[in-house]
């Protein structure tokens, strides 16, 4: 056993599955917070793999802070138009000069952003309906850490900071994180009216859940009055369906429930993201870096997308402690719910916390002696590989939001 | 008895003072985000009070999205300065055009700021080592509630969106969150080399509270390294003798302990804000509503400063359950600790959440049944005067962060 | 005759083309100056035809404000890259609202510009090397002059401005003007080396003509130091070509005096324009509406480039002037030099200037009365065509700079 | 005799005094156009001593590109206020990074920029009413001339370039600048509600000259419209004297012509500027270096304000020519009209220019002969002590706009 400060204890709460009333949320990939994570992450991939190629080594840099200045639009059935575009700030910062080398951080990071909106908001015309600026600040130039092609090494924590990580998810949480996947994804595909901007509320109380999903329709797409409806509707029935996958509880889909047709009043946008018309968005506002916010949960207020994936502590350990919890109750029987922390000590490597602290609700019938042993190597190992996240990262394998 | 849906429940976990390892964070007041959250909320306080002063009513509006790029600075002892000025981005949506009258949104925003900016950094000359600008779309123009100062009336719900408050703060969570309070209160006026960027994070395992204190100095006041040395004892004295208050546990202070005074790598500035020095920060990133990053409770993402206190349900939701959690903790006895969350629904007048869920846990001895009524009636009270907290939040009497 | 206050008048100055010295520049179409040029007029001419286009009128606006903050470059043999982007920030007013109607002038004038730089500065990536930001005022929004489709009324002066425009072109200033166009025309189609940043200053003293030509060199086709040195020589040849075209003086050629090639200090650009490396660049900085710079020639102040055609009096004038200047020259025998000076005076119909001042140097042995009236005739005939000017811009078929 | 290229010609032309028509215009010192020549001047002086007490040299910089975006306001008899603010971006490049020390230019920018305006107009609050910003890109690093405290050599041109000067002043000029200069000064001073912003046109036909004034009033100081017609009125008479001390020919003063009293569409104005209502402004697009614009006269297309004094060659030529044609006149009789070009060469000190190029028109009576050693002696000292030039402008002391 390695020397590690690993604390597994049994927790008398309920599993968050077991609990009265549960609520969880996830901001799709189209809102305009996770417009900015999306951006923020993919320029810091883009640099990550840029120094690795030009230097081979990743060099400081932290681009957690892209700030969105929301657009007017005019949406009409049919096809509308953008008024105002949007504004969008990259903000950060970025080593420019490495033993006598000029690094372009700020092209590479405003190329990674326009590759980045145009997969993933296509609607949205980059250069005419938003406006991307940069402004990232010079790093500190003296490489903190080593992270290279052929060399790694395990860094030291540079700050006091912490991650949290849960596993397995409840069954909200899996309609939630699934449905958002699944809307932007196959059923974007086919109907190329919904717009990537889909937000999910889940509330369960007791063994009846209820899923707000607030989804931006496309209006290119939709003709009409009666085609919003039957788009809604369509909407409606495919979350539902996706639901009844993951629980056999009482599961009431509701999509759009601002809408007021009478008044002509619905959920219509020219691009598929409400940052068209008056929400503004940045990085670390919406979703955890498991992809959804879970009061029920404890979480992190750590942005981890757009954190340099080498050296920050907070990004490393939200990663890590998901991977760890999911691996543990991947591999290990009897566990119902289960919360892992990680706290950094300034100072010390990050692979040696300074407390890894492992909550356990057990199913009934098992005791925290039958699972103490299986656990505790499992954090201990994954901890060991502490680096590996890091690469994952840089490959862009791991979602951070 | 009212029609609120109001759930009290006993819950069986532990109480947090109770939990094995506890951590608690505070961003002091010249942190970056929270530099962030103090300008967007007295923008919106600013904004709020002109609407009633012009017009009677406030009108749509908010400021949320506050970013701030940091600048580079060149600290020194007895006086350095700051090379490239932060940059500072206010960003939200107001309303400019209300029946024939112009409201000057925007040079309202700027005043605020720089009168917060004057009054809560001094040391930061702005205009000059800090650039305010500003970018405020028009806000929609109708007005959807009506907050007036002859009439009021409970606005619905125009999101789902749920707000969580606890009370009473653990001894640790007391701790960071007075510590701070009162460097940056008395301390501070006395020993003018502490900047307003102190930043705090208390762990606690067992009966044993550490709490690590990055601490801004500002290099004016600071002649030299004994100074510096000096100054960071006093700093641990201070906490010290503060922590000792509000705990009879074991209490370690840590300042500034990234400090390599060999290399002469210490935590000077020349403002008192690590803004000056490649530290962004934006709004929402930092404390929640109650002043506390607290991942041993369940949080809520929403940014609590800059949202318009009207109708924004997840600021007025955050506060007010905060404030219920307190008044309930202040007039039932038996209570070990609480949880109050609400939940709004589409629609709903804000009062009428859609569920006030009450988690107890009782003092040993105490049951449920002894304090339910009580507890009920004290909700159903504080949400009857939703309005209230709006009024207040106006007025300036509530912190956000 | 019509009752328009012409004034036509013998000068007994020499005609500039035998003045001992004169001195002539040309900035090319991809110096910093002239690409804002370029732009604020694209967008000028894009909006004014999205007004026709949409309400059948143009609205107000003014687009002669772009300013351009160059970037840092690290060019190199065979292909460098652009370390720092290109910022241009476009500015003016527009109207954005017109009887219900919203008219999404920012998102139009993006557009605009991001099509010329594609089809001017084709080396320069839109979005990567060159950010675009805008800030369109709203303009006043009463529609002070009819221009529209259908009918079309002479407007209102607005201003007390004045035009300035000569005839015939001197030797030296045919040269620099059709070596410039050549250059960026023929040559760069056949030679891809040559960037768009062609700067051309002629000098001619007594009969002896000095033009010094800077010209961007493009590295992704320029192999090495050889390339280069065969690069300028070709250059050097072409304009000496040109030149010869025009002129039976000596004319000596000068490309890129500025080089040292020991120290290997070449004019070697990533994207054909200095605007990567440092040279910053705003409207109407750089040539006047006939596409010259022309010391010995009185010369009008005002931007032309990106101002209304409709009823910006600066832009009418300097445009009319020189279409005046060459009709009369084209048309008359026995001129030598002419210069037509239009003012305007507020209040009045533009087609009725406070005076058009006509300056004639006639050629040996022609009397200004021989002239007289046929100069008269057609000035009158042109001021009576005024709108025709506007139709031509808004068309794209008059250069401005 | 040096050995500098002095060219002393006769010329056959009529001083500009004796032309038929003259226009001559001035945008005072409030002028949007005019607020940007007078930061970019502001900012150089201040960078150029800051680089002298720092370093001992002045290092590389060149400040003329600020660009001004408009705002909006709601002026109202007794004071409105400003809506939208004005923005106002400071363009350019300074070294920043020299021999180990760090260089606060943008600091040092912006607070030029805030003390230039809080002096010349100060009824623009800095920070609420206008946003100042900036953007100074990185030096070359390398000082390419040596300009110290203790030793001064004259620098090579490194480009080619000219300036023009012309003396002495025509009536017409003197009235316009002179009244524009007293207008802000003494007028202003007894009477506040006179803006800075004060534009004059003055146009010569034959004997009588006209001068349009168009003045901003500040709102603050005018009552009523009663009021308002008292201080056109004033203002009309003011100059009216200034005119009739520089001329005997019949004046006509024009103030703010475009009012219209009965629609209430008076110039009235919150700050004194037109700037804060749609009119936008950048560096060298106003006057030139003697203050004026004189269509006329051949001008520089140069932009003087903000160049840097050591080495831009265009500012350093424009200033000394002026220099130059005003000692020639004031100490030499019998000049009627002069002007004087110096045109540089690359690689050349710029105390020997290509060609200075000095035209004279000479009174009745006097022959080229008689003044032409007088005059070229006159240059030649002149030229000998061109870093004077350098000198006073890096003191303030010199105009140039």
């Amino acid at each position: 056993m390695s020397e590690r400060n690993i604390r597994v204890e049994s927790i008398d709460r309920q599993a968050v599955e077991d609990q009265q009333v549960e609520i969880v949320e996830r901001k799709g990939i189209g809102h305009p917070d996770s417009i900015c994570d999306g951006i923020a992450e993919a320029v810091a991939g883009a640099l990550a793999r840029e120094y690795l190629d030009r230097v081979g080594e990743v060099l400081h840099f932290n681009t957690d802070e892209t700030q969105l200045v929301a657009g007017e639009a005019a949406p009409a059935f049919g096809g509308g138009e953008v008024v105002d575009p949007i504004y969008l700030l990259i903000v950060g910062r970025a080593t420019k000069r490495y033993e006598g080398q000029m690094i372009p951080a700020e092209t590479i990071a405003l190329r990674a952003a326009r590759e980045y909106l145009e997969s993933e908001i296509p609607q949205l015309t980059v250069g005419e309906e938003i406006v991307v600026d940069v402004k990232l600040g010079e790093g500190s130039g003296d490489l903190q850490e080593v992270f290279g092609e052929d060399e790694v090494s395990v860094p030291m924590a540079n700050d006091t900071s912490f991650g949290v990580g849960h596993a397995p998810l409840t069954e909200t949480e899996q309609i939630v994180l699934e449905a958002e996947r699944r809307l932007n994804g196959e059923f974007a595909e086919e109907n190329p009216y919904l717009g990537p901007d889909v937000k999910l509320m889940g509330k369960r109380e007791g063994d009846k859940i209820d899923v707000t999903v607030a989804a931006a329709m496309v209006d290119e797409h939709i003709a009409d009055m009666d085609a919003y409806v039957d788009a809604v509707e369509s909407v409606r029935e495919f979350v539902s369906s996706v639901a009844n996958e993951h629980t056999d509880r009482a599961v009431d889909i509701h999509v759009n429930t601002a809408d007021d047709y009478d008044e002509g009043s619905i959920y219509l946008t020219v691009t598929g993201t409400s940052a068209e018309q008056g929400d503004d968005g940045s990085v670390g506002r919406g979703n955890r870096a498991n992809g959804l916010i879970t009061p029920n949960r404890s979480m992190s207020m750590e942005a981890t997308s757009g954190k340099n994936p080498v050296n920050h502590i907070g990004k490393i350990y939200n990663l890590l402690s998901t991977e760890i919890a999911e691996s543990v109750v991947d591999d290990v029987d009897g566990i119902r719910d289960l919360r892992v922390r990680l706290l950094s000590q300034i100072g010390r490597p990050i692979d040696q916390p300074h407390v890894a602290d492992v909550e356990v609700v057990t199913d009934e019938g098992v005791a925290l002696g039958d699972v103490e042993g299986e656990v505790e190597t499992i954090v201990d190992r994954e901890l060991a590989d502490v680096t590996g996240v890091t690469r994952r990262v840089i490959e862009g394998e791991l979602s951070t939001f």
